[in-house]
């Protein structure tokens, strides 16, 4: 591990690099980075024998890179992260950033348990091209994880990181929801640029749009699901794992919210709820993968203990598309 | 108890009587009553002694008749019904009916834990004047609330109430939710006209209004707190403790909606949002009828085993008011 | 309802004659009754038309009156108790007092939700026969029922009850552990003489019984799962549903608990565990009825919305006990 | 990452070295080991700058290793396991085994979250040193950790792993039980001798116990508040952070335990239910640091998020001790 100083340096030395142009960034004038947008929170390829496929990935990514996402997200829930080694978390990030187009942004999940261990992390994937660190809160020792050791994590990290930071709460898989409070007093460190709220709650998420207001804080939905109700109180775009597979129709209600055709999006956001749910609570990254390769993507197995899906599974899961009229 | 048979030739007695002239409501054509609208859950006043203060009932009613709310509910979870004996139940009802606009719905909360006293209590409250039941879940048996059972339940108790039901799911309360499916099955029913859902879980509303949207059932929210995102999701109303306090506002914000004004819609909503929590989740009803004294109703006491605020509960209380503008 | 002063009288004139000769109890001495021992909650039958069969009441006393118990529940959760009206509660209690052996201990459910609904149902039972009066906590507004609230409650109850009274905390029903601190507060309450504990948990059963050592308060496990665990602590009893249909052995575990012969104890309370999460939080109250049948006693069917067991749940069941050796 | 091929040649080449005499062990006979007895689970010494201190560790486990402990559990829970780099959990472990007596066992918390990463660390860990393998289970996509793939990933970590291993049950950090049945099907691998159930639920401890009494599988309760009772259902022994700062009164508690001698035993688990507490739920690693202090060993900090005590809570943390005797 490197020490305080050696962290110092190290930022300095990158922030010239890696403060690249990325839009509605302007370094060195404090105006922070505009995430607002469409991410596919992108999977994770691995051949039959549980390798990372790296070939697999760029394919993905090229026929992602075909709508009009604001870029991708690597490494939430959705990729696998928990089960890759820190090289190959910094290798998916560096092939993404080749493979992606250049005008999008790349959000890469950093988050590890440790305070250390995640300074360590942001400062890596910047170096290896990530736009922008999205922080998952650690969640092991979640009956400690007062507000104010949330606060001191993030603070640490953002203060380290050459990159902006996005707060990144998940409660299905942490057990914790990043209190309101903390996220209030993080929103005013020049170098936390916004959150991703994966919890549901959008009473919660218009309380941080309004508590924030004064911070430019930007707030993104961590799911389809609650991305219509999420634009209606303030949020700039969405993290959707459907985007990985009905990217075209995810966007298309990112432009409905956009352009106040509230009865348009009304009716897709209605479509697009039973999918969601079973690309993410009900069958999880099995299903999601098992989904896009009906989609025309890669989806392969994932990593164990992830299993996958058993055929009945598979057939509830199609009819939760059928039935809503995408496939 | 009343037999089978006896609830049948009273349901035929009463339906000529009770099946009023409410709005969008013709009977013998099917058409259902139109529930759409603002709707402040009435508080009970109690005197010092405790007992129901049936005068101060009828002043807040005749403060709260100013406003264009839809109509009023009693005896949802804000007016303490089960703290009241079924004849107190039933007078409040009587004399809500006496006191309030003719042209405004009165929708009684009738749950009871078994199905037969439902049953009672629903076809006693329509002949003192109730339009419509609000049904509450059954919940102290929850483990075997399975959607079988909750709707055997619902569907007795519309089959055999001479008004119609509105589904009622607050989870916070009774902890339950009505399952999805059963509120589909149950939205079939022609005497079931819609829910009530407490639980602000908004990606929930809009895929039951999604699955019953061939069954005009409508869906009111539960809560000032997710108001707007309902109304976006495909709700048409609310059941908002917060417009005993906040009348116009709340009215106000259904009008923003219903006219497309989304834009200040959500300005409105980030204001309400902390004064509505403090109103329910934080402070309950101490803390609602607190609020209401400032604003010029009359709130007193809970019967015990509510407790009144503490002095630093109050400060609270009212900070999340003055801090939004509203004290 | 009735005023202070009244309660006040009631209670004096009514301490004569029910105060009366328990086991351990010398009235104006100060001496707590001794509740150690075992109690089935007693179901409450019903005929098919849901009326309460006070005849297989009797004839299910009469059988259960052959086992060595300390006595009998009435109205805890197996008693179907939120289903029953006020007069019916009362009857119930009634026809124990007069079918069951007069050494025995008749404790009554009386716990309603509001504080002096609590008191009028407590006295009442007294009146009509109850030892003891067995208080579940309010639970509805559960949100609001802290330490102090719940502390008031429970005073003011035991302040007017003409008979001692012990506490009931069952989370899987109410949703609400009472907590640790209102425990031994009110454990110093001279008319509260123990607590019904069904939470499972038996750490806080310890730390109660430890905490409460110099009250003389007594603990009773809420369930035959956990008893052995229990006595180990310091309980002196339990109040099991599993004693409606396996009475012997549930005395015979308390007897081997007693004597110190905790192998014997082991091997027992292992082959009860499975029977007993089928009666309770498996298959709840319907299973405990259908268990019933087949061990020679009257079922019957629960009241609505409590909903029969499916065949595949009744031959599950039935597995529970065959595959212990009980069938 | 090693293929399937590599790993069983590495595992025949480890088992001569590995399947070490241990008691109650006889490689190739198919007995498995005894793990019977007390453990405390090892905390991770830091520096000021929170680098490992393995002086400290070093001098800890001498002082440690005065007490009649079966041996060490080192990164479990309290172990911080997860705020530590591969390398250091290997180190930690092979200090570890050169530091503590010879004739006790060596456990080790090898658990990741990756099935493949948690074979690699097993396989690691016995290379240096460990006796048996802790496996806690994967917990990040708790919503799709079935029993089916949690017994996939036990079974391939059993199969693959030279040394025994124990699955580790901790709801608390990792919001899974793991479920009953799994544990069933898991007793009989001929790897997997026992599990550390810090769950707190006996009756499911004695369920375990029950339904695994023929395949001699061993189980160790996690934590001292609910030790006695543990006992008394069938567990073989407990791992107890409590033994980390009270190592002779947790031995004492089992001796009292195992020679039948109850009522002196439920005293002092009734005086060790709130210390234990303490340093476990309520104040966690860096209230067991901080008594460890007190008690002659040494604490230090934690590695962050977690952060130290605030004074209030020390005082509280005493208070936990001081009023059961023991400061």
């Amino acid at each position: 591990m490197l020490g305080p100083q050696v962290w110092s340096s190290v930022r300095q030395g990158l922030s010239r690099s890696l403060f690249r142009n990325v839009r509605g960034w302007a370094s060195g004038e404090g105006k922070k980075v505009d995430i607002a947008g469409i991410y596919p929170p992108v999977t994770t390829p691995f051949t039959a024998t549980a390798e990372v496929d790296y070939g697999k990935l760029e394919e993905n990514l090229h026929k992602l890179g075909t709508f009009p996402f604001r870029g991708f997200v690597v490494q939430g829930s959705n990729g696998e992260f928990p089960f890759l080694t820190s090289s190959e978390r910094l290798e998916v990030v560096s092939r993404v950033r080749q493979a992606m187009p250049k005008n999008k942004l790349l959000l890469a999940g950093s988050g590890c348990e440790s305070t250390q261990a995640t300074v360590e992390m942001t400062v890596s994937m910047a170096q290896v091209g990530a736009d922008v660190a999205m922080v998952v809160t650690p969640c092991y020792y979640r009956g400690r994880m007062s507000s104010a050791a949330l606060i001191h994590h993030y603070t640490k990290v953002a203060d380290l990181s050459p990159i902006p930071v996005v707060l990144y709460s998940v409660p299905a898989n942490t057990g914790l929801d990043l209190p309101v409070d903390a996220v209030v007093t993080l929103s005013q460190h020049p170098n936390i640029v916004g959150m991703k709220d994966s919890g549901g709650d959008v009473t919660r998420i218009g309380l941080i749009v309004h508590k924030t207001r004064k911070q430019d804080f930007q707030v993104l939905a961590g799911s389809a699901g609650f991305l219509m109700a999420s634009y209606a109180l303030g949020a700039v775009g969405g993290v959707c794992a459907l985007a990985n597979v009905l990217g075209a129709q995810v966007c298309q209600l990112e432009r409905l919210c956009l352009t106040g055709q509230w009865e348009d999006a009304q009716k897709l956001q209605h479509r697009l709820i039973e999918p969601n749910t079973a690309v993410t609570r009900r069958f999880g990254i099995p299903g999601l993968k098992k989904m896009m390769e009906w989609f025309g993507y890669y989806g392969g197995p994932c990593r164990a203990p992830l299993q996958e899906l058993s055929p009945a599974e598979e057939e509830a899961l199609r009819m939760d598309f059928t039935s809503n009229g995408w496939l």
